[in-house]
């Protein structure tokens, strides 16, 4: 059917803009991550207070996606860092093609990471790479131990898992242990940090791994 | 583009088979609705208490809509009603067709309601009638007030907010006025609740609601 052929070369167009990404990024030394999550998982706090603790450790520039609004990027202007806003009109997720205009419009001059925060949404982003070294997938505890069964294509795909609003779990019926079974059940290779952006918890453990990163490890 | 003519084509299409499955359950005295969030936004537990509460009031049938396993559907079964599951394997929301497979698959004599819970998702569902009487936007305390205006094609197309977990509010920085604010702003008509489906808070406004929508009111 037409439609599939169409999507498949959709697909493949972005995989090529992908690389071009990757390579170019690769060779200006910055290395990048995309950010996936549910809306209101936390990613954009978990970005700011990012940036608060490594703001005077590396360089970061960072890319909103959102479907509507620039807000987030007017939340993360307030560090002062490089920051773009992609704003999808209706679209689902972020594309290769997008986050190419964005750095085109950034100046990435000794920036050593790029975060990308993609459109809240844990279904349509899995399968558009972006340039982007790893993928990280943010899931917030309020949002259930059940969710890497059913979005198992974003935790395939995944290298990293940061449990978010740790800070929530006495107040939730919520059983972190089934969780880390559940997302290692779908991909073994997950690495799991637990985090409250708020209260700080487990912020350093996630700006160290950030550090390794940036220094080429992993 | 070929494209946008062949999304066209798809999204007539669906708004036909919405359109047959609406005259369907009007046919048969039921009246449905389209029940839409974010993943984790409490969907399935809602169900469950509404169930609770009002089994013994009215017959009520349940579709689930995933994206991958019947975990919901197995939920709900417990509950002794009418469910069938959709697994749109990868697929980011329902459309009329699958839902149409689904309502042949139950038996739905005397059935008063039918609840659609659409796949986790705040942008791709907003488009596709699945032949609903009204779409319902569950949104939770946790997912932060800016979500109306980001995700503004959903809260447009709504007829009512839940906003849920709202035992929660003791331990969130969240502004539940500009919650409201935002979410009238995009959508005017808007009728809003606020429930808790764990601690019951809400719950009988909302279930007084429903056995009004049912007696065809409003």
């Amino acid at each position: 059917m037409s439609v599939i052929t169409i999507e498949r070369k959709i697909l493949e167009r972005n995989e090529q803009l992908g690389q071009q990404n990757r390579e170019w990024l690769a060779r200006h030394g910055i290395r990048a991550l995309n950010l996936l999550s549910s809306p209101g998982s936390g990613k954009t706090t978990l970005i700011e207070k990012t940036l608060e603790r490594l703001g005077g450790r590396m360089k970061i520039a960072v890319i909103e996606g959102d479907v509507h609004t620039s807000l987030d990027a007017e939340r993360v202007d307030r560090y002062g860092v490089p920051v773009a806003q992609i704003v999808t009109q209706g679209g689902c997720h972020l594309e290769a093609r997008l986050v190419q205009q964005a750095m085109d419009k950034l100046d990435l001059t000794g920036i050593q990471l790029l975060l990308i925060e993609n459109v809240g949404n844990l279904v349509c982003p899995a399968n558009y790479d972006l340039g982007e070294n790893l993928k990280v997938i943010v899931l917030s505890t309020t949002e259930g131990e059940d969710k890497p069964l059913k979005y198992a294509g974003m935790f395939r795909n995944a290298s990293l898992l940061l449990i978010s609003k740790m800070d929530l779990l006495p107040y939730l019926h919520f059983d972190l242990a089934a969780l880390r079974r559940n997302a290692l059940q779908i991909n073994p290779a997950l690495r799991v940090f637990e985090v409250a952006a708020t209260t700080g918890q487990g912020m350093e453990a996630w700006c160290g791994w950030l550090e390794e990163f940036v220094a080429g490890r992993p």
